[in-house]
C-alpha cells in the first residue's frame, strides 16, 4: 500500500523539491542512526572500546541533522503554508526526527557501556541474547525508515507489532540478568552495564514504533498513538474509517 | 525577562484567542503531568498500591491531551498559516507536548514499580533519597511550565542548569543501589525496582531540560539544543547574538 503520490499533487515544482529534500534528509538521518546502533552493538560484542568512542563522537552529526531538518520544516511552514497531506508530511517529519535523535542518544548510551565493559574482564553470558535483540531493533529501525520512504502503512503496522515481541524479549533478558546478579554478586556492576544496554535497545524499539505511528498518521490522516494494536490494525485496513477521517478529507 | 507580548501582535482577535487557548492547554497538560509525578512518588513512599493504580489509570488523560493539542496545532497551521513568533510558538508547543507525554509515561512506570513494591516487604534504604530526587525533578517540571507560561528565558536557563545537579544526584543514588545489591543479593529484585524509579526520575529531569530549550527557542528564535550550558547561557544573555538573530527582527 504505497501512497507516495499523496504529497506530490501541488503545482509548484519548487515546493515539491523542498518536500522531497526534507524527506530524503530524514532518510539519511535515519540511515546514520541505524549505523550507530549497529556500530554500538559491534563495539560491545567485540570489546572494541575505540569503536565505542567513535560512536559517541558521531552523535553530534545526528543532532546537527535534527536541528537542520527542524529549520527546514519551519521554513516550509512559514513560506509554503502547506495544508492537507503536505502539512501532515511536515508534521510527521517534525515528530519523526525527535524519535530518531533519541534513538541516536540510546546508541550513544550503548557505546558508553561498551567502552566501559571493554576495559574489564568479559562476562561469559548475556552477549548472544543482546546481539539478537540488537539485530531485532535495528531491523525495526530499518523497516520503519523503509515504511517512511514508501509511506507504506502495512509495513508501518508490521513494525508496531514487532515492538510487542521486542518487549517480550526484553522482559526475558532482564529476568536473566537479575538471575546472573543473584548467582554471582561480584559481577553486579558489569551486569548493570549490560542491563543499561538491554534497556536502551528496548527503548529503540519503542521509538521505531512511534515512527510507525507517524507514517500511519501521514497516510491515513488519523492519529493512531495510544490506540491498541487491534484498533490500529482495523484503522490501517480501513475497517473503522468514518468518512470525515478519510484521506480524501486531506489533513484538516 | 518576560516576553509574553511576543505572540500577541497580530490583528485577528480570534487568532490570538486560539494561540492563547493552545498555550493554556499545554499548561493544563503540564499540571496534570506534575501531579502524576507527585502521586506516583507518594504511592511509592506510602506503599500505597491503590494510588499507584490510579496514576496508571490516569495516564490516558495525558495522552488524550497530547492528541488534542496536536490536532489544534495542525488546525492553526492549516488555517492561520502563522509565521515568525506565532509559528515558533506552535513549533515549541508541538515539541513540548511530546516531552510532557513522555514525562507522563515515566510517572506511569514509577507507579508500576510502586504497585509492585507495595506488595512486598519494604526495603530499609533508598526511599529518602528517592523522595528528594523526585521533589527535585517535579520542581523542575513546575518551574519549566512556569517559564513556558511567562516565556521567561532566565527561568528556562535555570531549569536547564538544574538538570546537571539532577544527573549528579542520579549517579550517586545509582552507586548506592549497586552497593545495596552487592551487600544483600537477596534484595536484588526489589532494588532493581528502585533503580527503575531512579532512572525514570532522571529521565523526567532530561525532559524538563528539553522543554526549557524550546522556551529559549521560542523567545530567542535560536535552536539551543545540543549546545553546552555555557553556550546556552551566552545566548540567553545575548552575548553571542548576531544582528539577524536579534529579537529586534520581530519574530525571531
Amino acid at each position: 500500500m504505497v501512497e507516495k503520490s499523496l504529497y506530490s499533487k501541488h503545482i509548484s515544482t519548487q515546493f515539491n523539491a523542498e518536500l522531497e529534500d526534507v524527506r530524503q534528509r530524514v532518510l539519511a538521518m535515519g540511515g546514520l542512526v541505524e549505523q550507530q546502533i549497529i556500530d554500538a552493538t559491534r563495539s560491545l560484542m567485540d570489546g572494541d572500546g575505540m569503536l565505542g568512542e567513535t560512536v559517541r563522537r558521531n552523535d553530534y552529526k545526528i543532532n546537527q541533522q535534527e536541528v537542520f531538518i527542524d529549520e527546514e520544516c519551519s521554513r516550509i511552514l512559514a513560506r509554503r503554508q502547506p495544508t492537507a497531506s503536505d502539512l501532515r508530511l511536515v508534521y510527521a517529519v517534525i515528530k519523526t526526527i525527535t524519535d530518531l535523535e533519541r534513538i541516536g542518544d540510546e546508541a550513544e548510551r550503548i557505546a558508553r557501556m561498551a567502552a566501559d565493559l571493554a576495559s574489564q574482564e568479559r562476562l561469559r553470558y548475556g552477549y548472544n541474547e543482546i546481539q539478537h535483540l540488537s539485530k531485532h531493533v535495528s531491523q525495526m529501525v530499518h523497516d520503519v525508515l523503509d515504511a517512511f520512504a514508501r509511506m507504506d502503512i502495512e509495513a508501518a503496522l508490521a513494525v508496531a507489532k514487532e515492538d510487542v515481541t521486542v518487549d517480550r524479549e526484553y522482559e526475558a533478558l532482564m529476568r536473566q540478568c537479575i538471575t546472573f546478579m543473584m548467582e554471582d554478586p561480584r559481577q553486579i556492576r558489569r551486569v548493570m552495564d549490560l542491563i543499561w544496554v538491554v534497556r536502551s535497545l528496548e527503548r529503540i524499539g519503542d521509538h521505531a514504533g512511534n515512527i510507525a505511528e507517524y507514517v500511519i498518521f501521514f497516510v491515513k490522516g488519523k492519529d493512531v498513538r495510544h490506540l491498541s494494536l487491534e484498533q490500529m490494525e482495523r484503522h490501517v485496513r480501513g475497517e473503522d474509517v468514518l468518512p470525515e477521517n478519510g484521506p480524501s478529507a486531506g489533513a484538516q
